[in-house]
């Protein structure tokens, strides 16, 4: 079994979990701030998958979002975790939430996993492969102007208005669904035009990047500039919008 | 079999069809404008809907969003169908969508049915009998402080901006999930504390009307008033926010 195929397998399974283990109790805890949300089953997902990857590729670092994991590792090859994308949501129980797996080389995304378990969605992409929604081939059908995008965005406490005030009247939708790796995943399957990073992590943002890159769409940061997984305010766009959108994002 | 019930397997058995019609080709097309959207599947909903119920209650009226079906009927009893809500989600294949049926006698809706078919959720609620939610019985975990409170609304094109300008610093989270019908709904469920509905239509929102109803919650003006499914700047909230939420939309 590949180490793709292996990554894959383990993400459905604690995936499936996630779904058993929330029916009963769990606690929820603040983090950086009151607002700044972790559950003890993102702790628990991360520890499933850092147990079964490190226990079978002891050679690859791991960099996961909760508990002391948050480090760039310094090994050449490493998974990029983010155990529960959308923690708020879920401690909700609101259904838009995943679990977003990569694996990094050189700093750049070799492969990606998205699993939202509640809508059923498996979304991945291997370099140079393409994307798979549910292992179907996906050819995102996006909007060729920004008159007809749909657009998504994370959240930034206080600014989120700005966004919306320059960017409402010049698209067809705006979307703010609290999940910023699924809303990444989503412009690579053309659900979404572009999505927004306000303040992406790399564990945010590591699978959707090479799922959005493997559809052919663009990534960069808010000057139009090519960009990577650390920088936490890069535009996830389709091609056809990218240039206009690059314009209104630096009209904020 | 009783109306209800009649009602939600009719509801359900369109849903599990809806998710095969649209594996095909669809066609979509503007309403009252560019953004206002329809697709050839709301039309087909519709009248599976209207045929099915027709046959079997001739006495109940019919009020649905699509096709000339748009006009409160003169019966006492009457069918409130939103047959896709949701739809520009939909058209984009977003999971974020649902059938939105219920019954109203006198204005006042005596029941309703919310199906999101990729989701495999339906919340129903019956006067005087509470939630379910996939038959469960729901007890909402709502929010007791607006700054714990995870509030949703609709799209205002070219002013939602202003409510999450007064809104986003003084609530945990806003969501834009781009479907009124669900996000009501979810009010019910206690996933969100609040829905603001700001331009919302009878059929967006009679079956989650009688939702938040029988979980407990609170629907008004934004004045603070008793409203109705008329109205269409409601809000549908726990109790607890209620007022807080009031003073906040006032000041818009």
């Amino acid at each position: 079994m590949s180490e793709f195929d292996y990554l894959k397998e383990k993400v459905i399974e604690v995936g499936k979990n996630l779904l058993e283990w929330r029916k009963k109790e769990f606690t929820i805890s603040s983090k950086s701030s009151k607002h700044d949300l972790v559950t003890s089953l993102d702790l628990r997902v991360q520890e499933f998958l850092y147990n079964s990857l490190s226990q079978k590729f002891p050679e690859i670092g791991f960099l996961g979002e909760e508990s002391g994991m948050d480090k760039k590792p310094s090994t050449k090859g490493y998974w990029v975790i983010d155990p529960i994308d959308g923690t708020v949501n879920f401690s909700k129980m609101l259904p838009m939430f995943c679990i977003s797996a990569a694996y990094v080389e050189n700093d750049e995304p070799k492969y990606g996993i998205i699993y939202a378990p509640v809508m059923n969605q498996i979304i991945t992409a291997e370099k140079d492969k393409g994307v798979l929604l549910n292992e179907e081939k996906v050819v995102p059908k996006w909007a060729k102007n920004i008159d007809d995008a749909m657009i998504s965005m994370g959240n930034i406490r206080g600014k989120t208005y700005k966004y919306f005030e320059a960017l409402e009247t010049k698209v067809m939708r705006l979307r703010l669904l609290g999940t910023a790796a699924l809303q990444i995943a989503y412009v690579g399957t053309g659900y979404f035009d572009a999505f927004i990073s306000v303040k992406g992590n790399s564990w945010d943002v590591a699978a959707g990047y090479i799922i959005v890159k493997e559809a052919g769409g663009i990534i960069t940061d808010y000057n139009g500039n090519p960009s990577n997984i650390f920088n936490k305010k890069n535009i996830y766009s389709n091609p056809y919008i990218h240039e206009e959108l690059i314009k209104i994002i630096k009209s904020i």
